[in-house]
């Protein structure tokens, strides 16, 4: 009955995440709260990983994108659960090496990777650099011979499809800051260029098409695209390149209305592709790889704030006033997102309130959505905004100097706190007079 | 020649602020660095002091809006420049204290405070609490009743005024989160409600309309609605408010099109406006308050940044990517906002480079801005942004685990740390597995 699996309704009609109640959470670890299931979490890197096996046996790997919500604990999981990581800076890489995340199992990435990030990369022995540009390229090639290493590296590659539009033009995809396009021939250059320089090993391809992307055709094309592209390059250089990164972008539900086909449909398509061009194409099957982050933890968290002000606007609207906001979840300032909410209390009823979801901070912009249908509710009721475990914590700031709240993670009967609540004296500590 | 009378270019042809060469400092503090000049922010302090003892012969005083920047130092100045302080959170009353902040030049505001933070303004005696509706108006007078003491208070009002639209209309600006209505009767009452409880003193009124306003119109309207709000509650009830705190929104030149009115026209328009209706109304002349942040730090700030990856899409546009970006200045992801940038080097010379100016997170939208023009710019080089003061460290965040650059004071010739840089280990320091 609710966009994410994990939750449900116990005997007294409160909201459940996993086996807990949502009201005890938010009286143990106070509001405002993530709260992430655990089981869903390793749930959903299951499904990938059987995924895998089902349709190209085994012969690939998820990376988990962890730039959708970044912690050790996180970490460690998609550690235990066999995924790759997908890491975008020196502080998701150290991370990972707090926990001891398998060097080769990571890939690196970014579109301005500053040479200190890239000595960190080597000197951990991430196992592969995803290569954004010729420059850079250049400048990996010079500091692992400094440091007399080889890198593993793939070029990240525009392919031309538009997600967005699903028309597959290119222009679009080509105007964008990650990557070298084919179209130009810039990829072609980057790859022979790539050849000839001693200090990087260059095992394969990336791409990624977008985000939140709810349809199987333009990941189809993308690879499509890409296999002839290694054919191409098969050609042209006589290298086989042994690795085909796909990217993520797998839309998830946030709201009922969503329907993103899933991830069986998404495999099963795409691996028909895969298999398809290789053999008209005569290659042998990449190992594949892809990237979900926002599947792999966005339905599995939720956020808890207990409400305070309601403001009935007689004619225009009812804003309820959350202790959190913009700074715990900015998506909606940022890019209008949809979110389904409830009154934790009485999760199973009937949702006749029509509100303004808004934060507590001085800023007009600061909602959490509007025109949102809740259970009626009052001051002191607490508030659930489900599938909020991707890109919430992650993006959260300290405006108004609001302490981020904690992640705590839940498994069965247990909780356990993931990330620690900020303290006020937190809000200061690094500022000197 | 700039947007902002701290900056310059020396013998070198390398942009100043102060009289430290940016470059030196980008060196010496490494990049990204957000750079302030106190002298700047001291000087915009004095212009508001100065303007009140010319148009209320000093029957007025500014509040330094702090959501604008909030740090120990930054308050530390407002306090020796004799500014009051606004306040929106517990985090900025705490780092208000940590300074020793004088607590009856506080105004407390917000849509939704929590019990905690209403407890710690009474504490620490917060001079005012700008109560934002009738329930917080009920839970403040109990909380103040059980610690033994009275709070001041004023409300905020919506004054009907829209500041974007500029026809003055009673729609937009009632459909807003914060405060009580004046046309719905509200506001009246709550005015009443307050003079029963005997737990809270009320001594005057709020109003704010908007943000980056530059007309004077709206702000003279506002004025005119609240003086006569305030005769009206004298008739009804028999007070005489002494306060009238007139907010915020002064405009601030980001790019060289703004031409926000000027703080003189501001003060001279509005003090008429106040005096003539006082005259009219038969009321005595308010203290009045006004509430500036922008305007105070927002010009003495740059961004330094330096360049990594250039990258030229034929016939689309040239990325420029930089080593900071949304992190730092989510002010083009959230509301498409201008600035202008320069290379630091080369302060003086023609921009003959457009260039769309990106960020480097794993994400499409972390851009500072697109089209803009520069000089030429290759990877190396230092780029500054003007006019990041405010709204950029107060609003940073962690977003793919990227630490938050510091922010130095530069007074004349001196610079200082005033918020340390942030590290990796930062980055996991809330992290428990």
């Amino acid at each position: 009955m609710f966009v994410s699996d994990c939750l449900g309704i116990n005997a007294k009609g409160h909201l459940t995440i996993d086996e807990k109640d949502t009201l005890e959470l938010a009286g143990e670890y106070g509001t405002p709260l993530y709260v992430m299931s655990e089981t869903q979490i390793r749930e959903n890197c299951r499904k990938f990983r059987r995924s895998f096996e089902e349709h190209y046996g085994g012969n690939g790997m998820a990376l988990y994108a962890s730039k959708a919500f970044c912690c050790k604990a996180v970490c460690r999981i998609a550690q235990e659960e066999g995924m790759g990581l997908d890491v975008v800076s020196a502080g998701e890489l150290y991370t990972a090496e707090s926990i001891g995340f398998p060097a080769e199992r990571i890939y690196f990435h970014g579109n301005n990777k500053t040479p200190e990030e890239l000595v960190e990369a080597l000197r951990y022995g991430v196992g592969t650099i995803v290569v954004d540009n010729i420059t850079e390229l250049e400048v990996l090639d010079q500091i692992a011979a400094s440091m007399g290493k080889t890198a593993g590296i793939m070029f990240r590659v525009k392919p031309g499809v538009d997600a967005h539009t699903h028309d597959f033009i290119r222009t679009g995809q080509i105007d964008s800051k990650f990557g070298v396009a084919l179209e130009t021939g810039e990829a072609m250059e980057a790859v022979c260029r790539a050849a000839e320089l001693s200090h990087v090993r260059l095992t394969g391809l990336h791409c990624h098409i977008g985000s939140q992307i709810f349809d199987i055709d333009p990941f189809e094309e993308a690879a499509r695209v890409m296999l002839r592209f290694l054919a191409e390059v098969r050609e042209r250089t006589g290298l086989t390149l042994s690795k085909l990164n796909l990217g993520g972008g797998f839309g998830i539900k946030y709201v009922p209305e969503n329907d993103p086909a899933g991830l069986e449909t998404y495999m099963g398509r795409v691996s028909a592709v895969v298999h398809g061009e290789c053999g008209r194409l005569g290659l042998p099957i990449p190992f594949i790889l892809i990237e979900p982050g926002r599947s792999v933890v966005g339905d599995a968290g939720i956020t808890l704030y207990r409400v305070g002000a309601v403001k009935t606007i007689p004619g225009v609207r009812t804003y309820l006033s959350v202790d959190g906001g913009m700074t715990d979840n900015p998506r909606y300032a940022l890019y209008q997102a949809r979110y389904e909410a409830l009154v934790a209390a009485r999760a199973g009823e009937a949702k006749t309130m029509e509100v303004t979801l808004a934060g507590r901070c001085c800023e007009s912009g600061d909602l959490i959505g509007e025109n949102m249908l809740l259970q009626p509710a009052a001051p002191g009721d607490v508030v659930a905004v489900l599938s909020t475990g991707a890109y919430n914590y992650s993006m959260a700031s300290n405006y108004n100097r609001v302490p981020r709240p904690p992640v705590v993670l839940v498994k069965g009967a247990e909780s356990r706190v993931a990330v620690r609540r900020e303290t006020l004296e937190d809000m200061i500590s690094h500022d000197e007079l």
